[in-house]
């Protein structure tokens, strides 16, 4: 290896070490950290995020970088080496597109942000919001112009969290999705209420949840021996290396399906990590490639595998012992049936996998119209209630039951919203192209074990980390790209099944 | 304030932030991180030693330290900026008396000498550590070269965990406890077995143990609103900030004593860095002052307070109302006498607060033979079997259980042992001197309470945090220099109650 290369090698090994040291600040303050250490922390973690930017953002990095890059300019498109190279360039220079001024101004305006719609929520009063909220818009409107952007105005902001992914292919998406998916959606809710789901309505003692969640994680293969469970208020998964990947739960004690589908969705998510290859590690490659890759597997651990037939005909039993006064005389297929409600909502963080999509293309479309000045944040809340009304059929009662709910705006990341349904329309695709290579994979899921899925995962997915683009990985993995179809004839197949269309 | 010192204390805050991160990062280690972790772990914490160490120990830290010293140069001796100015040049001056290429042989000689002292302990080979501890023995008699001395080769070593304290002054206070409580175990073996602690070893559930330990800690002034209990093999204590100061504790099924003491010892620990005074935060001087004077602090909230009379006629209630199989039908009193068992034993961590010290005496004298060449590595064993049979009147079976018994020798951390005996001196002395000066105290304790007692250290001990010496600390708390007497006292007096002398 060129010492030059090496030396580069060296360099990212800090960064990323310091920024793991980071993670691990993250996770403490969320799982152990008493409130009155947050000061405190909050300085440790500054000072950590301020010494990894400087060292990453510096002028000696970018020649490092390209030094290193003449030296392996002959390596494959890739090699380990190429697409650490083609990562870092990017990276840098977005690190240095917007400048410090900038960097602090969205730090305070988020600040500020923040508690009003923490307030706002609670009180049901978008007007305490608004003004945050307008500067937000304003913020998101400089900093697409100082990414720059040759289409849209919305490409650099999605750019950041679906590399390569363009404005008007998501729309296009997104459009074929909500020609399709709006009859489904009518046609179940006329079947009336054919499936009950009060079983997962009842109390459900804490521990036994907590059992059964670490047996079902095992089970779809979260690795317990380079992970760790911990309870949190608001779940997430997180990585310090691909052998300490962590997972969090939260646990309701009158409602099973947060434990369940939470603790299967962030064992997705960590099982990414697990899964990057170890020629990766302490480097930036060594982890998902994009919000949507990332999503798409925590949604097929949570939706694709823990939402099927042939998973709860495997491990119902074991849930029925544990629960017996619960469950005992609720068959498999009820409690399938249950686990699968359709039910148009108000607040995404609850809705049904069928309806979930539309929650996201709402806030796609609301939040281009703000950016693109074509929506008053002031006339948010009456846009937010007419495409509920169009999408779903529901219009929220309040507006912290409607454009309140969320945290994303009150911080500049808008972008993030559309990767949360392109991570269930990629599942649909992945699950479908493993299938089909590999016929095993379906025999074993109707019988609740996911071997053969994990290493088909492992294999074209989660080893690569960061190498690829989005787009990159779907074609390797798929042969084609990232289209609506498999997603609507799962959804379409599952669902007419269930509710006898 | 002087922008030199402002630029200083700029610089302080940045290195202190990346070492209470290392603080986080090793908690975790030990609390929840899964042992595949532990690779990248080290990757983590040593890139943040690096920087921290480079960041103190570079020529700029020197210049920043002494301009910044002669702007405040007019301050008080007792004022926060004389004494972080005292501290810095100390600690700077320390860090690079040790040439970088000694640190490293440092690391590698541990790096070899830990995993052979398990094995050694395990399988009872002392032949199989005895190479590792001559490389350890000759390291730390290089150690003081390097440091320098005037009087002992022992002093500069014991210098860095007891700053101020010479080797000369600790024998002569070891020598006095010596020849005072070795009749005392005497007498109290000549009694025999008056004192039954089978009511400790039975059958305890750890759930409700963690509640009780819980209790305690809370009870003795132990803040659970800045701090978190956590579950480890080896306890211990430690702190982010004033206002996260963590314990850790460990749980035996059948023996209660571990928790009970374990507990209040860290939360001892804890309070002190609890009680730090808030100007000195995120500067070295929030932290307890020295190794032994941490020490005292445990102590005292583990024996002087925990296991008195007072406080048992207080707590045992509960105790008893969580474990009635166990404890109904045994009052207070056999309690108390239960938790006061003097039995002289092999090993260390298990000694009761009276033979604790023999423990320490003996290892004092050992290692000053070893560093001056008084005894060769290949005796230590026999050497180490007669000061047991001198000091406690009994032999080990096993070297396990005898010279190989500590982690200490596996690292150059000779020094550090006599700390805790004379954490135990300094214990008893500020409570005498505590009591005199405030009488509500003995009352209080009386009655299981601690209010005054903790106050009295927050005021004398804790808020000073690393602002004087030990010396110091103990002349102004108490108004002379260490003795053994009120120790003497102490334990006198307890034991010929307990002992019926």
């Amino acid at each position: 290896m060129s010492s030059n290369y090496q030396k580069l090698l060296e360099k990212v090994y800090e960064i990323h070490d310091i920024e793991k040291a980071m993670g691990v600040l993250s996770w403490d303050k969320e799982t152990n950290m008493p409130k009155a250490g947050m000061q405190a922390r909050i300085q440790q973690m500054t000072t950590l995020r301020r010494l990894s930017h400087a060292m990453f953002t510096s002028d000696e990095m970018g020649e490092l970088i390209e030094t290193a890059a003449a030296d392996v300019q002959d390596a494959a498109y890739e090699s380990n080496e190429a697409s650490l190279i083609r990562y870092l360039r990017r990276s840098y220079e977005e690190s240095r597109q917007l400048p410090p001024a900038f960097v602090r101004r969205v730090s305070e305006v988020s600040g500020k942000a923040n508690p009003a719609w923490v307030e706002a929520r609670e009180n049901n009063d978008f007007a305490h919001f608004q003004p945050h909220l307008e500067e937000v818009v304003k913020l998101v409107q400089e900093m697409a112009e100082l990414y720059g952007y040759e289409d849209e105005k919305y490409d650099p902001l999605l750019d950041k969290f679906e590399h390569g992914m363009k404005t008007a292919e998501v729309r296009a998406i997104f459009n074929a999705v909500k020609e399709e998916l709006i009859p489904l959606r009518q046609a179940i809710e006329e079947r009336g209420s054919v499936v009950d789901d009060s079983i997962v309505h009842q109390s459900f003692p804490i521990d036994k949840q907590k059992e059964f969640a670490r047996y079902i994680a095992n089970a779809v293969g979260y690795d317990f021996s380079r992970g760790h469970l911990g309870t949190v208020v608001h779940p997430f998964a997180t990585s310090f290396s691909r052998n300490d990947a962590r997972i969090t739960t939260r646990w309701y004690p009158n409602f099973l399906n947060p434990s369940l589908f939470g603790t299967l969705h962030e064992s997705g998510h960590a099982m990414y990590e697990q899964g990057t290859h170890p020629d990766l590690a302490r480097t930036p490659l060594a982890r998902g490639t994009s919000s949507g890759i990332h999503e798409s597997q925590s949604r097929m651990i949570e939706n694709i595998v823990g939402r099927s037939l042939g998973f709860w005909q495997a491990h119902y039993p074991k849930l029925q012992k544990l629960f017996p006064e619960q469950l005992n005389g609720h068959d498999v297929t009820e409690f399938y049936r249950a686990v699968n409600k359709v039910q148009p909502s108000y607040i995404r963080v609850e809705a049904d996998e069928l309806t979930y999509n539309f929650h996201i293309i709402l806030r796609f479309e609301l939040e281009q119209a703000m950016l693109n000045g074509d929506l008053a944040v002031a006339d948010l809340p009456t846009a937010w209630n007419d495409k509920m009304k169009e999408l779903l059929g529901v219009v929220p009662p309040t507006d912290s039951e409607g454009c309140l709910q969320d945290i994303h705006w009150s911080r500049p990341g808008f972008g993030y919203f559309p990767t949360y349904a392109l991570g269930n329309l990629y599942a649909a695709q992945f699950y479908e192209a493993a299938v089909s290579q590999n016929p095993t994979i379906a025999e074993e899921m109707a019988q609740g074990k996911t071997g053969a899925l994990v290493a088909w995962l492992r294999e074209n997915i989660h080893q690569h980390g960061r190498k690829f683009t989005p787009a990159e990985l779907v074609q390797k993995a798929t042969g084609g790209p990232l289209t609506h179809e498999p997603f609507m004839r799962y959804v379409t197949k599952k669902f007419s099944e269930i509710y006898e269309l």
